[in-house]
């Protein structure tokens, strides 16, 4: 009988992996290890002098190479910090930031390890947080929604620019040497999961909601309509594939090659990949209808399970099977959340707070969030709007921006940063309301991630403004434990691990503390509410060509290189997931 | 025959006192020194344990017997400084940022310096930055507007919260007896005139300005109106005078005890005190119709000469002879400038940008100047509303507030301080559009004040944003000069001065240098200039009520207590006239 499995959360900068005890769920050791290249949105990686090509606005990249370097070692120094022998584990998976997709050679060799392609962005896998798909993924709206094509409205009518098909576009349009190269085009996860175990399996999670894959319907959008986007464009079909593996069922097992860089002991399961938002709802213990999960850290991803599929505004996807089977699974979002607090105390905090804060012995955020505290709840004469990388809700926009309004020379920072933590309550509501409004129930909120344990006054302006309570999940790493509790079931109950995704997250997962709406608070935010409504159907609809200006101007400065060196000074980042 | 005169010149945070040579205009030496009290914006000075009264939001106090000290001391530090001894003086003049008016018994006693009204805040001198007369000035208007008051076109249609009616009329809605106590109703240059000469002598340009004095037409409005507007307001015309003097003239000579206070030869001409803005007109040499007067400090005043009247929209008075007998002279302007960007460096710039300038051996003004003058003209994402301080141009009203418009995880301080530098241009594009579509040239700026001298990008963004050449003033204290310019033709030809303003100004004023704007850069500022335009007519006009709403949210936070106290840390003012 196995004791122990292991998961590995591959985020937006670095990656972790995690021991996790079957009887319990205790996480026993974790490592963490930022990638080698980070994320490459400057410059390629030089393969020589000169050859590190631009990248344009709004572009990000991985290297593949990192991922498999940071598994290794995370993966060996988490067991040995544990304390526990290899024999003790049973299973593995990962689990990725999505969509972030790899163009490969049939035997899975990524075309930007190939010489030939390595001073071609497009032959990179592009990370999820790449926008610059967004005219492709104008493109396929535009004609998905003339075509009524039948898909779209699982998407919220829209697909992202972050998703595969407009990434897979933009390939096509701007490097076709690159798209006809590419035999095979995968999901990191998948991917990783290829290397470990010899088989190329696809996640029916990654496919449904990044893919456009319908497994009840017509699988995925029809040759014909994707020609009909480009010409040559329905050839993207037979990079991909439709034999999709539902979260918790085992691929295969550990190579040998890969048991000895890892420390493991070989033939132990390696279940399908999946989504790291998707699998930090069953490490919230959320395996019902009615509980929205909010996953927060750079940005923030709400997950939502529902007996029947209702057409929901803004909803970034609902998929059945795809977190619990049997269940519809609806995926929302905010594009940029512990993102915009980072910028803002990167950028916008003045040398005497730091120093105030240095004499407290506390941290800047942690100065910051005392001074914004103080500020009482509907008094903030500042609104934000919350849009720093675009709007991934009701809007589906990513060339929106972000604005603050209501200054004067009595604001100070903190009144900023207020309002930027209530600007993302607001858009939360907004999603609740789009949920609500469609006859999909919202009861509670359970929150996980690296900022519901770090922002405390972030979680009460939450419940305040959204009116509901907000169980946070007791563990800090939802990731590395989803991915864990996926690899308990792949293993399976006679190796000691479990037999379904509800019986291994009602034992390995739970909730910490609960922070409850204060009514009078709920009350006072009425008016800055209808405020941010106000300016959001102005700026997010009715006038939305403004935004969309002052973006192309930011992309003309980047293409003309006269865009500002990125500033020298370490990044200060908030804590993700 | 006289040698010198004396100028001095009342602003907001100091007074500064000149030292001008009368053969040449060459400044000897001059003082400054800040006012003991400062502005008064949180509570009053306190007369005892426990006295001194809080202050609601956007109220700004001067302490009277502050003038007087800073008079006395800068006069005799500037003589004692230019080497020159009494005997040369020939005579003297003041200057004051208007409206501050003060509220006195017949004898000219301030009622704020009686115990009785210590601690009243009506009792005090309201500075011109006092904002909160809003209601007032919006009544005053409304029914101006309703009872078709043929004087609302000589001030763009509205009166501004800043003037003498609406701030008289706070006092009697507010505190019914200080109202009535008060006999005199005085500007702060004719009450410290009166202290000079013994003689209460109204200045024609601060009635006609400020108090809605039109000398051509029927003076001050009726009393019937002013009753109309609240019972009992018809009385405040006892506490005024229709009995004006035109700038240049003398009131008459400076008394023993005065003389004694300041070192200097008693009977020497004392000129008629005037406004700071308007002085600087002649202290840049333009005494002739076509070329606006840019005086740019914490705010900017813009003044134009006219042979004609019109109406044009958003101006703050047009006003027959007020500056050069025989000639109209127009007054608008922008209510936030050098305010803006000392705001801006005092709580948005980061540390890093702090040590960078500190290793650099520069002031973080010139490095963020630097950093903002690498982006292009027309290149920016960002884009402000510069109404920080509210408007006080074409739209006239104190209830507006800022805005940043565009901002990414790109976005860095230097693009959001050179939006403001761009909105203040933009903001001035607007009032020039204004006059020439009513029928007014601009041909060419003149600019003076503190901030042409030391923001050579703002210049150029000026020059390029409004397509026109700008002309700055030799002296950097066009305020002082300006004084001493009236103080010369006080005296008249006979004591060594002059007997016009035109002389004056010809024989003691000038310009430095000229920026020349660049065609393509005007060209590349269309498309944001569009956007400010857009933004400036939704949040102006369309939706003004969204920035009121968070103007009355500023307010009741104030009122309730919960204002967070002022920052700790020192001003860092923008150097200004």
């Amino acid at each position: 009988m196995g004791e122990n499995v292991i998961g590995v959360d591959f985020g937006t900068e670095s990656a972790r992996a995690v021991v996790v005890r079957l009887t319990d769920g205790v996480e026993l050791a974790e490592s963490v290890m930022p990638y080698p290249h980070g994320v490459i949105d400057a410059e390629l990686p030089g393969t020589g002098p000169g050859t590190g090509a631009r990248l344009g606005a709004d572009w990000a990249l991985q290297h593949p190479a990192d991922w498999l370097q940071v598994l290794e070692h995370t993966v060996r120094d988490a067991l040995a910090a544990s304390g526990q022998r290899p024999e003790t584990v049973v299973g593995i998976a990962v689990d990725v930031t999505a969509c972030t997709i790899v163009p490969t050679t049939a035997a899975g060799h990524p075309l930007c390890l190939d010489p030939a392609f390595a001073t071609e962005p497009h032959a990179w896998p592009k990370l999820w947080k790449h926008h610059a798909s967004q005219p492709q993924a104008n493109l396929i709206n535009e004609r998905a929604s003339a075509a009524g094509e039948p898909f779209l409205a699982d998407y919220g009518g829209f697909l992202s620019s972050e998703w595969l098909l407009p990434k897979a576009l933009q390939t096509l349009q701007e490097a076709p040497a690159v798209f006809a190269a590419t035999e095979r085009l995968i999901e990191a996860q998948d991917w990783v999961t290829w290397q470990l175990t010899g088989i190329e399996a696809r996640s029916a999670q990654a496919a449904g909601f990044k893919a456009t894959f319908r497994a009840e319907a017509d699988g995925y959008p029809t040759p014909s309509f994707l020609d009909s986007v480009h010409p040559g464009f329905g050839s993207v079909l037979g990079m991909l594939s439709s034999e999709v593996h539902l979260a918790g069922e085992k691929v295969g097992e550990l190579q040998p090659e890969w048991a000895e860089r890892l420390g493991l002991p070989a033939g132990i399961a390696v279940a399908i990949g999946n989504m790291d938002a998707q699998v930090a709802m069953v490490a919230c213990g959320v395996t019902t209808p009615g509980r929205m999960v909010l996953v927060m850290g750079t940005s923030v991803c709400n997950l939502l399970l529902a007996d029947d599929k209702h057409e929901v505004e803004g909803i970034a996807g609902v998929v059945r099977d795809a977190v619990i089977p049997g269940l519809w699974a609806y995926e929302a979002g905010q594009a940029g959340v512990g993102d915009l607090f980072g910028w803002f105390v990167r950028t916008q905090v003045p040398e005497s707070y730091a120093i105030e804060a240095r004499e407290a012995g506390i941290s800047v955020f942690d100065h910051l969030e005392r001074l914004a505290a103080a500020i009482p709840a509907g008094a903030n004469p500042v609104v934000a709007l919350d849009w720093w990388n675009g709007n991934r809700s009701v809007l589906t926009d990513a060339h929106l921006s972000g604005l603050f309004v209501g200054m004067t020379l009595a604001t100070r920072p903190e009144h900023l940063y207020r309002a930027l933590l209530e600007a993302v309550a607001f858009g939360q509501k907004v999603i609740i309301d789009a949920f609500e409004g469609a006859g999909v129930p919202v009861t509670e909120l359970v929150a996980c991630g690296g900022l519901p344990h770090r922002n405390a006054l972030l979680m009460q302006i939450l419940a305040d403004v959204t009116g509901r309570s907000i169980g946070i999940a007791a563990t800090t790493q939802s990731g590395a434990l989803g991915a864990a509790i996926h690899a308990a079931v792949a293993a399976g109950s006679t190796a000691g691990g479990y037999d379904t995704l509800e019986e291994a997250a009602a034992a390995l997962a739970g909730l910490g503390r609960t922070v409850e709406p204060d009514p009078a608070a709920t009350a006072a935010y009425s008016d800055a509410y209808g405020d941010y409504r106000r300016l959001h159907d102005f700026f997010g609809r009715a006038q939305a060509d403004l935004m969309h200006g002052l973006r192309r101007r930011a992309h003309a400065a980047t293409a003309c290189g006269q865009a500002i060196p990125a500033p020298t000074t370490p990044t200060t980042e908030q804590p993700t997931e």
